[in-house]
């Protein structure tokens, strides 16, 4: 399944994609509810879940367990009277028209990992690291899809880094690797933007890489039941587009089960958490000649079996 | 005045210190509104407030204006009938009893600053940083006063680090240091406690500074109104009774107010957001001979005019 956050007139509500539309879950539990269909939860039954305020983001409809999102699709697929009180009330609208946030909306922590995969450090002639770099983004830096990347009035030296990125679905501490994706809810994409000339002169990179708008990610959520090996998925970077960044993250140097058994060692990945994990060779700064972001420009970041992730990049005056 | 949360068997409360006692403020807001005290809040005056679920922490006190919880005080100093009613339904209680956590439990984020004492840079014959060395702590790190620091399995050199901590009360962005005390809700302490041998390893410090426990803070949020300067406070840290770090804030490189219109530069602080200033000398890992945490341990880091934290230190496997 793919969930979403989506801006509406009623706040950011959770979505689910169904086909070219998506569906407001909180407008489709009310409309449920109001049928008189209610169906309480069990312990092993997927129900509809009486709600209590809105849902938001992607981790909302997560927590309910996968059989909810799913019994929800089933329930619109064979219903189509329902399907079209929902198009009616506003509550099924096509995807196209609807204005995404990033899935997650506050997630206690982004951690990211650098030179992770091979031809990245070899453009910067860098080793191999023989542990995962592990860092940390702001998570107020999180911009959604179509949102703007807005150029810092302290750096001159904007980059882009695509990123296939890990949403953890379940509390995680000092996990094994051969049990790591039973605490990942899904996937989603992260451009994980870097101020370069900031990353060069500080040791530390928490202002480089966290600058406000210096995370956008989504498009969406997608369930890790869709994506049955996330180490073969095609990765594509486009500036104004053009390709800049072409990989696959088969070529990841550290997968995705020993990042997770790394990083929850002695410190606990939260639902909602995300990691990002690393971005392949193909960035600005390593380009001939270096190529840096402009007003104007647009990235598109695809990653297959996800889908794409596009922004535009304003001056800090615009 | 000095706000705090609390453990108590109605889950995490906000709570006023008052002489040796501690107020549950959800509690004290239950009772005036049963005696038909209420009075609604306008835009100038600081009133009761209508509470919709229960205060949580030092944050949720500071959002209503530093005069609500001033109200509050003069209100039960001056009616002992309704204090002595606090007593007695257990929502004004001795300050000893009190179970605390950190005075913030969910910052957005936790930023620190790093060598930004003189003493403490030459200690490990570091040069003064021309600009400030931001760095974040995971915010899953944090414990309260009391809590015990627990020793990761993957170091044997852990360390503490005494810190002053400003907590933001206002969303700052791109602000200069003349006006940066109008966005610090006030202050607290914090040990930034690091893993040395991951610090010395690893690029990126998101680990060594970041794992489970290594972010006591507390006891409690002193607002800003009663710290006239915070760069004169004395500074003090003892490890099993021993004095191992002494100093004041005086000698901090970056003062507050530089360090917030450092950090804001780009990057969004929200209310809730800690800073934590930098530690002076007398760290463990350059102490002759190095001392590093042990099991059975006791840290305490006190600060004039804030109070004392106090942190036991216990083993993975205890």
């Amino acid at each position: 399944m793919r969930l979403l956050s989506m801006k509406t007139e009623r706040g950011n509500l959770a979505g689910i994609i169904m086909g070219e539309e998506v569906l407001d879950v909180t407008g489709f539990c009310e409309i449920i509810e109001g049928r008189g269909e209610w169906v309480e939860a069990d312990n092993d039954t997927a129900t509809y879940h009486h709600i209590e305020g809105a849902y938001q983001d992607a981790l909302d409809l997560v927590k309910h367990g996968p059989n909810w999102p799913a019994r929800i699709i089933a329930k619109l697929e064979g219903d189509s009277i329902l399907a079209n009180q929902c198009r009616e009330d506003g509550v099924l609208v096509p995807l196209a028209k609807a204005s995404l946030n990033p899935p997650v909306l506050a997630p206690g922590k982004i951690l990211a990992v650098g030179l992770n995969y091979a031809a990245h450090a070899a453009e910067q002639n860098a080793q191999q690291p023989e542990t995962p770099l592990i860092f940390s983004k702001c998570t107020t830096a999180l911009v959604g899809p179509g949102d703007a990347i807005r150029l810092p009035r302290i750096s001159e030296k904007i980059d882009y880094e695509a990123e296939l990125a890990v949403v953890i679905g379940k509390e995680a501490k000092s996990v094994t690797a051969a049990s790591a994706y039973d605490f990942i809810a899904g996937y989603t994409i992260m451009n994980d933007v870097t101020a370069r000339d900031l990353q060069r002169r500080e040791r530390q990179w928490a202002r480089a890489k966290g600058l406000d708008t210096f995370a956008p990610c989504g498009p969406w959520l997608v369930t890790k039941d869709e994506i049955a090996d996330p180490h073969s998925l095609a990765l594509e970077l486009r500036l104004n587009g053009v390709v800049r960044q072409s990989s696959t993250t088969s070529d990841l140097i550290f997968k995705i089960p020993q990042l997770i058994e790394f990083i929850s060692q002695d410190l606990t990945l939260r639902p909602g958490d995300i990691i990002s994990t690393g971005t392949p060779s193909g960035v600005g700064v390593y380009s001939d000649p270096p190529v840096f972001l402009r007003d104007g420009d647009q990235i598109e970041i695809t990653i297959s079996s996800i889908g794409a992730l596009v922004n535009s990049v304003i001056g800090y005056e615009s």
